[in-house]
């Protein structure tokens, strides 16, 4: 089924739906019946989800077909859960926690994955419903009788949430949230009591399968907005250039993207949140656009274009280089998932889903003079040093990067151009540290579940091959993640970038701050000592010059190793990526009012 | 100054604090000030504060004076503040986090610190007053210019909040802040604005301490209550008996419990979360009482007496053996922080810190009948096993312990009667595992740094050594506190129980339930790979069977080494404490809705 005729058959189950909701109070006796549980289960199912992430306790769920991976603990599982979604694409993650205990753990995560657009399952399984009723003082409790405490954090962090009392209203209840989870990309949040997981309720309404897309725009109002956009694009006169950022991608548009890119040839930029959403290899794309610090031959091609089509944009601090686009309103069109901005002009509910389509069809007219505006392709080289320490400048060119952690290595990889298909996940916005060791566990396994999927495995150059950069400071938080990998026999490769401590907040906030350092480890037996007993499934090395490095890059064992590798990465305390020193700059100068 | 003495003086001071807040607004330029940070520090002093944990971040405060802990992550840091609290009394725990992504990993450690009522201030550096009013989309926030979201968070697992946006509300909202964590026995949450910790404030309030005790009760109705209960302890004809709860001691009530027990006579029996507020070598001390688990003699003796006095009762599940408590009302008189019963009467707002003294006066003329009644020292014995296999029965009676997890320990450790002057915490009624390792790393902190000071230091008869009892499922939660320990040269015991996985839940909810299982890890290695490189400041063993046990703990070396030791004790995957096996077996039964 095309995209279009899939999004037009949401259309017609709508309505299926909510008549379903209706019947589902007068099922007739003799209707085929299904546990709660295996209910949300066959909607996982259908959603493309086939790994369920958490940690036991003691009001858990049981998950008789879905795999379940037992994390360290649950901001670790939300974590792993958030990365699942945001490599896997056209599925969400599911987290499953306990009452209180669990689920607070998780709320930073969730959080996070509201921040960054996420689409997130967190399944709590709470006390029975009489005891929810009656408010006995039980454990996982504030002891004060207020039940709804954890439910009221949660709607502060999630887009829906859905606190099932009865099984009359269990089903409505998950589908409800589970379509706001895809259509708003966001976390939602569903309370299971102990007592309910086992209930039978119809399965009828499974037969009808979620929709996938938010509702159509009104179509006056859309041919309006398609007419002038049109417009603008003739009066630019060929100078026109596309930005694609992160809600492209977060609201399932890599598609329509990549379409209006070959039917126009327009050139192509990206925002640091939106790296490796365009293809870095195709040969219209330009690099990454981040304000100031973008690189001066891109800043120019950027922002002296007559026309910018920004797709999906998301206008954070560290995405944006500190708020310094030099894009002057007059010259944007900015599509969005639930709105249109042409010029200073809002039209809401105008949402680029079904919009996109459209304006590519109209644009495609374009095609033979946009494909003459030259793009210059961008190629990051390896400096010439004089010394044989490894810095950044020269760590990062030699990298095919896939998920690398909030803080130094984040900055030291945006320059970095990468292979076609590769995939690169980051945080970006919410930027808390730690999340790529929790989230990593889940990379990997996504990779080894799918081996047997070619259209998703060849997706990765590399054989499913997941690559992890960290930092000392931030693998510390969530370490016990190694754990899951050695536990589920997963083949990463980590590099633990050692500089003895907290390198972006030395760079923010003071280069000789003691609280900066930390204490360091013996990175080399981390995963014989959390799992790997007996030393067979993981291989540790130590690298401290750049011939060193080089050598284990060029090793052929390396490279094709079906083991856990990990790599420290001996860097000077105070050596930084390009991009790192350029945002520190400028947050120090925002703090300080001067921005 | 008296316990007396030093509440009237609070009294004085009340009006005194109100005054300076009216005067904060009109100083005098030449008065003596100080910064905002600099006030909370001097703050924290007068409540006998030297530690203060977190984790560093881009809006941390600085913090000159008192010692800064950095932990691994932030949960492990608000854990390690609230173990602080409870061990310390008097004073309170500090955890220092940052926007957002820091504040909301700490999330379950303070609704564990609200729900076991212990003081803690969780200090969060917020982006700057300019940013917070004008709300850019700063990397830390959702996106979405709500920022306000994670006050509200907080608001519902705090006592109080204060929201500091400007210098002169400053000093009177922090003060009011640590005056409410101290009477209610709660943490409490205060945003600290980037900007504005170097602002400069008067210190003419700091001269005024803060009022460490609750309002004085109405003296006539105090004075009926107490006619009241002395006359129905008339009416008992000595046979009384005393039952401490977990919030005598949260309330700071210690001195004035052992003041009526002392000057009564009363038998005196102790709840599991009051276990150790009484010295269970105080020969009228008769031991732990929890509903229908209690052992048989002292079951009958508590639940047959004509009149029960409890103090600081906190009736929540694990606490009661499942609510099984067989005592009637008409039996029982309830003294609490905010409120008295007297059989079914109720009296609010009379509080047991100005009530207890008085009535313990009125009730010493009964102390010669009183201490007629006799109390058998429930002593628990080790019982003769055929096998060598490490069994709960074997080990706890070995065991003079201090610190144990949620879960399988804290069970196993009921029964054991402690030498005197021990500090016993754990976290039942919250129940959040991990919680012993995450505030591990402060409590032997605490004896480290007060081995200066003999009234403390004393009051643990190792020599301040501190043993830590943990499953291994519950270390792997918060396992990276280990660093933290040995960069700050600590030296507690710490056993692992190793029976392979959730062993609580396997009792709770399926013996064989796969998810209960964990990955094991080389326990024996996991000292030195967290930071003890070079092995010279740990040493780990592993025993395996009674008689390596018991030679072990009979080792002087081991007893009186200088070093963190870790001990890996391996155990039966089923075997279980007996109050464990009976408080499953009555959750089960409430969650079947049986009870």
């Amino acid at each position: 089924m095309g995209t279009e005729a899939r999004k037009l058959q949401g259309e017609v189950d709508r309505p299926q739906q909510e008549l379903q909701t209706l019947k589902a109070q007068y099922h007739s006796e003799d209707e085929e019946l299904i546990t709660i549980s295996d209910y949300i289960l066959k909607r996982l199912e259908q959603l493309n989800v086939t790994s369920i992430f958490g940690v036991p306790g003691d009001f858990n769920m049981h998950h008789p077909t879905i795999q379940w991976i037992g994390n360290c603990n649950e901001l670790n599982a939300a974590y792993a859960a958030d990365g699942y979604s945001r490599v896997k694409e056209h599925s969400i993650g599911v987290v499953v926690t306990t009452f209180g205990v669990g689920e607070l753990s998780a709320t930073n995560a969730i959080a996070g994955a509201f921040s960054e657009m996420v689409p997130v399952l967190h399944i709590v399984g709470v006390p029975s419903t009489t005891q929810l009723k009656n408010k006995p003082m039980l454990h996982h409790t504030l002891g004060d009788g207020r039940f709804n405490v954890y439910t009221k954090v949660a709607e502060q962090i999630t887009a829906a949430q859905a606190i099932i009392m009865n099984k009359a209203q269990a089903a409505a209840e998950i589908d409800r949230i589970l379509v706001e989870a895809i259509i708003q990309a966001r976390p939602v949040y569903l309370t299971l009591p102990m007592d309910l997981t086992t209930e039978k309720i119809s399965a009828k309404r499974l037969k009808i399968e979620l929709p996938r897309t938010p509702p159509p725009n009104n179509p006056d109002v859309e041919s309006y907005v398609i007419d002038e956009i049109v417009k603008l694009v003739e009066d630019a006169k060929r100078d026109v250039i596309i930005l694609v950022d992160a809600c492209a991608v977060r609201h399932d548009l890599r598609e329509e993207v990549n379409d209006l890119l070959v039917k126009t040839q327009f050139p192509v930029y990206a925002t640091p949140m939106g790296k490796t959403s365009v293809s870095e290899e195709y040969e219209r794309y330009g690099g990454i656009y981040i304000g100031s610090i973008t690189h001066p031959s891109i800043k120019e091609r950027v922002e002296n274009a007559n026309l910018i089509l920004s797709i999906g944009a998301l206008k954070s601090d560290f995405n944006t280089g500190m708020f310094t686009y030099h894009i002057p309103a007059r010259h944007t069109i900015e599509l969005h998932s639930d709105h249109t901005l042409v010029r200073h002009a809002k039209f809401p509910d105008i949402g680029m889903k079904w919009l996109l389509p459209k304006l590519t069809e109209r644009l495609s007219k374009f095609q033979e003079g946009a494909s003459r505006i030259p793009v210059p392709h961008y190629k990051l080289d390896i400096p010439k040093e004089s010394d044989d320490k490894i810095s950044h400048a020269h760590f990062w060119p030699r990298q095919d990067v896939i998920v690398a952690e909030t803080g130094t290595s984040n900055f030291g990889v945006m320059d970095v151009p990468m292979p076609d298909q590769c995939i690169f996940v980051s945080q970006i916005l919410y930027g808390s540290i730690g999340w790529a060791t929790g989230k990593h566990s889940q990379v990997s396994l996504l990779n080894l579940h799918l081996t047997g999927n070619d259209s998703i495995a060849a997706r990765d150059r590399h054989l499913g091959r997941t690559i992890l950069f960290t930092g000392d400071g931030s693998m510390q938080l969530t370490v016990q993640e190694i754990s899951t990998m050695t536990h589920n026999k997963l083949t990463p490769i980590i590099f633990v970038l050692n500089n003895k401590g907290y390198n972006i907040e030395r760079h923010l906030h003071g280069l000789d701050r003691k609280y900066n350092d930390i204490a360091d480890w013996k990175w080399t037996s981390l995963l014989t000592t959390l799992g790997d007993i007996e030393g067979k499934l993981t291989q540790s090395y130590t690298v401290r010059s750049k011939s060193e490095l080089d050598k284990l890059l060029d090793d052929e064992d390396f490279v094709s190793a079906r083991k856990i590798q990990l790599v420290e990465v001996i860097m000077d305390k105070y050596d930084t990526p390009r991009a790192l020193q350029a945002s520190a700059a400028l947050t120090a100068q925002a703090a300080a009012g001067q921005l």
